[in-house]
């Protein structure tokens, strides 16, 4: 019943989007670096964010515009982080006070997302004086939700954008998002941006469980260097349009609806693991045969951060020591005896290490599977039956061009 | 009293070294590969382990050799880790008795590391049939503390030596060492060896209570990369030859000693961090201001892991919201608004943000400053007087080159 659709972050009933170039990217004005999103109706909303003890401005504001569980559209912009910055707080309301000018609803009904530079003042007067043309923008189409995960990118090399169908009380129910990651992505979110929309009817409280229940498998399964931002939000609007039963309880409607959820929320987190600042490759790591999901979690994440591991796939080097040695280090008790693994791709998939120790193998076919663009490193741990897949990506010459000299 | 003095890991009286080419290292017959470090008389013994879950098959050797806390001497070689690699502790052992043969003690007495590829058998015949060449390379000299140094390399582009003299009961002590570091040195002992001896008279106990306090402030205080590994050792044999009053308790005999001991790691340990893989700086982060030493060493540690700092620093980049996003996910609370952030070098140096805000300041400046060799990042929390100082490098491209193929 669940199946991807085309509309992005405009695929649910009553949203429309927008992204403009209104010049917080001095260097490059035909950027785009503002995008918002809205809805028709008022929306059941939640968000979760940044675990990072110095939090950026606008997730201050945030907060207290989500403490009634209710908001109607996100004003977000790229190129700087008004986070460490003077006139934070007061520069994000006034980006939401624009917003909702314009929009004619409250201030307290807008959530506001910045991402970029921290340190620096936002250009607040270029985003006040761009909101009536942002607005004029805002359509339905794929075209208008292209155009607002443009606006949110910052080092991403491509838009991210996703969207789901499924049937959640007999009513076809859409779910959408756009997404940026790149660069200190990492579990616990990373800087990366969400904005997910569904017409889905659904409480405040049953959203908000729904969307973390969905970042712990999702977002907070990548890593690209370890880095956890002051910025990271994903939010997520649900108006009600579908017209189905509204949830307010677990039960098979909320299944439905979590099942949707994680599979767009999965889908835009790959996308970021595979668009890591500089990235050649995806690489995915399956713990399986663990004495929990939390340990298998545990040991794929330490493997897909691994320095050296991230750094033998860029080289398509087979190079297991290092997966036992980050599987090693990554608190988890376990033994090493027991330990098998595999690499795997569309090229084929061969095993490497057999209880803790390496076996012969074809070397000319290992660099073939690593060669290719998703790869997989399979580790069986012997020790249960919990299992987890973690995504992430190598780390290579353009990381280090890319993040040497960012700011200038 | 305390001074830098030469000879290495034969500074101290008694202590003979040699580091030749035995062919474990099959791809670079001019290099060393394997060292001895030999006392004329027994010595009190201890040592520090990696606290990966993988461990070496040496380690396990070690141990048990270690357990009546005494030793003579220690064998090492480059090339090949012997970890999760077919007879690992068989072979271990073989290269203790094998060393014990020709210098006519027990194989116990003799410690073992090893450092290299994972999961490969090791060459013992190779090392075994060296052993007499080895034996009768043995000298206390400059020459034979820089053979040994040498043997143990392996990305390493320059060995680790230092030694110094200090005085304790009246009588003049010697310490000196070597080392090697260069990717995977992490905080918790990432792939280091390092051989420490000393001339001074002191117990089993207090020598590894000595190690101890040093390692914590030392060698735990550096990382390259993040990745801890399986083979990390830092061993110490004091043969008591200086004649001093045995060490046998807490006093003033031990601070004088545990003072030498540090100077001496702490030098090896910035060493180490200023040749890790592909490094163009070393640099320190010194946190002050803190609420307790502990919560300066996580703060700081976090900002020398941070792959985005260190790429920064790679592009003489002042990019200091980097620094307060590595500080903010270390886990340690702290009020942001009280942190104040400053570069340093020998060029001079600069503050960059102050309670929480960025200053302006000089980029050209600040350019200059961050284009030194030895670079500090200066924190100051605002919260407390605990302080504490890390040590790191830089990433670079020659790090994604080294680790992208290091096997072949």
């Amino acid at each position: 019943m669940l199946k991807f659709i085309t509309g992005g972050v405009c695929a649910a009933e009553g949203f429309r989007a927008a992204g403009i170039h209104v010049g917080v990217k001095t260097h490059a004005v035909w950027k785009r670096d503002v995008a918002l999103i809205v809805s028709d109706v008022e929306c059941a909303a939640a968000a979760v964010f940044t675990k990072n003890v110095v939090k950026a401005a606008p997730i201050h504001v945030d907060r207290r515009h989500l403490a009634d569980g209710k908001a109607r559209a996100i004003i977000a912009n790229s190129g700087n982080a008004n986070a460490c910055a003077p006139h934070g707080e007061e520069y994000a309301e006034r980006m939401c006070a624009a917003a909702a000018g314009a929009l004619g609803c409250e201030a307290g009904d807008v959530l506001v997302s910045s991402t970029g530079v921290i340190g620096q003042t936002i250009n607040i007067r270029a985003i006040e004086s761009g909101v009536p043309e942002l607005c004029a923008a805002l359509e339905r189409s794929d075209r208008a939700s292209d155009a607002a995960a443009h606006a949110i990118m910052t080092t991403d090399t491509a838009k991210k954008e996703a969207a789901v169908e499924t049937v959640v009380g007999g009513r076809t129910v859409r779910l959408g998002g756009i997404a940026k990651g790149s660069g200190m992505i990492h579990p616990n979110m990373g800087t990366m941006l969400c904005f997910l929309t569904t017409d889905c009817a659904i409480s405040p409280e049953m959203i908000k469980t729904a969307l973390l229940e969905t970042v712990s498998v999702s977002f907070n399964r990548i890593s690209v260097d370890g880095d956890t931002s002051t910025n990271d939000s994903c939010m997520v609007l649900a108006n009600g349009l579908a017209g189905n039963e509204p949830i307010t309880a677990r039960g098979p409607d909320y299944d439905a609806f979590l099942s949707a959820l994680r599979a767009l929320c999965i889908r835009l987190a790959k996308e970021m693991a595979s668009d890591g600042e500089g990235a050649k490759h995806l690489i995915s790591c399956t713990v399986s045969g663990a004495a929990s999901e939390a340990c298998a979690e545990t040991v794929a994440k330490s493997v897909i951060s691994s320095t050296l591991t991230k750094a033998a796939i860029f080289g398509a080097d087979a190079n297991w020591g290092r997966v036992l040695c980050a599987m090693g280090y990554s608190g988890e008790e376990f033994d090493p005896e027991k330990v098998d693994v595999r690499f795997a791709s569309a090229a084929g998939e061969i095993a490497v290490c057999e209880k803790g120790r390496g076996l012969d193998f074809d070397e000319e076919l290992a660099k073939r599977i690593l060669t290719e663009h998703d790869v997989e490193i399979l580790i069986s741990m012997g020790e249960g039956d919990a299992s987890c897949t973690c995504w992430g990506c190598d780390i290579t010459y353009d990381y280090i061009r890319i993040n040497g000299d960012y700011r200038t």
